[in-house]
């Protein structure tokens, strides 16, 4: 199961002041990020959502670990672990919805920020809970009998190609070519089934 | 052949006064990135350097294009293109060398500041020449007459995992794990070329 929970660094009760200051803070982190002449301090962030700079300072600490929870609570049940009865049917409408999410100029600019300025934790921050989401759909497919992929192999030939697309390139993310990082996945794993001398170790999940 | 070189965006003599500010810049930030504790802003640079900080914005006109400036000139020849006698052995020695090369946390960190300020331009600052050395791999397989897999392939199954599992996650890139990559891209390959009811496409260059 994916986990549905996400470190929430500071106390808020719904619907208090504490909740509405950190949802304008949010929306302001938002707002400047698609504005490209604006700088992202937290001084300009306060004024933009009209609070005290203290109270940023205060809640959050420093510019990164605001990135981060903004990135934290963006990138946390965004996507619905897709249930279509295959693990391709699985994997492809999961790698097409992640696609579509990193192709939205306002998702990229927040990675981007986040990687920018968050260290180890503003990168966690923005895989969110992409691996849990991976893992279940892996699970799902154990649950049925069948063989499927590790974590780490379907990591690194789903997330990671999607990932370094959109952050270091400009190439477009169709819903083909996710497609076609699923197909790659499943032949090299049947591939690798069939083909007593393949070199490949480890690639069978256990 | 990969291209040796890169987008210079001023002109400067060697050993002149401008190359001198430009070495004392670059390394400035270089300084600035492994000191957590700095801000990365144009006027801390000039300061560490010894240079006017007005120098410095009719230069470079803003962070971003210095921190641009300076992935340019540090991803731009500095790993050499293998020449193993094989396909497998090339992307093996390319693969570690680019492993080794994303763990140093002064690589890294440059990657994640020029990513989080630079846009599209950080973006190809960052990957530097890492698609041209593939391809000159690639094409010298090609040259020996053997069908090898595509850029785009190569680039989703040996570049993305490398650049992710850096970038996003801290998890270690190990020699081992980066053979392993190019043994499920090769293994791929070879599957489908023998297995006709393969229902992936466009697995082979042309």
């Amino acid at each position: 199961m994916p986990a549905t929970t996400s470190p929430q660094r500071t106390e808020s009760r719904p619907g208090g002041r504490s909740a509405r200051v950190r949802a304008a803070v949010h929306q302001a982190v938002k707002d400047l990020l698609t504005d490209e002449a604006s700088e992202l301090t937290i001084p300009v962030v306060a004024s933009r959502a009209g609070v005290h700079a203290t109270t940023v300072y205060r809640r959050w600490g420093s510019i990164a670990e605001l990135l981060a929870d903004v990135a934290t609570s963006r990138f946390s049940g965004d996507i619905v672990v897709p249930d279509t009865g295959t693990l391709r049917g699985d994997l492809e409408r999961y790698a097409s919805d992640l696609a579509k999410d990193l192709c939205d100029p306002d998702t990229l600019a927040l990675v981007r920020a986040t990687i920018g300025t968050g260290g180890e934790q503003g990168a966690a921050a923005c895989r969110g809970e992409r691996q849990q989401q991976l893992e279940a759909i892996l699970e799902r497919e154990q649950a049925r009998g069948r063989e499927r992929p590790t974590l780490e192999r379907t990591t690194d030939a789903i997330l990671a190609p999607l990932y370094y697309r959109a952050v270091f390139t400009n190439e477009p993310l169709t819903s083909g070519w996710a497609y076609d990082l699923v197909s790659h996945l499943l032949s090299d794993e049947n591939g690798a089934a069939t083909a007593p001398d393949s070199a490949s170790d480890s690639l069978l999940a256990d």
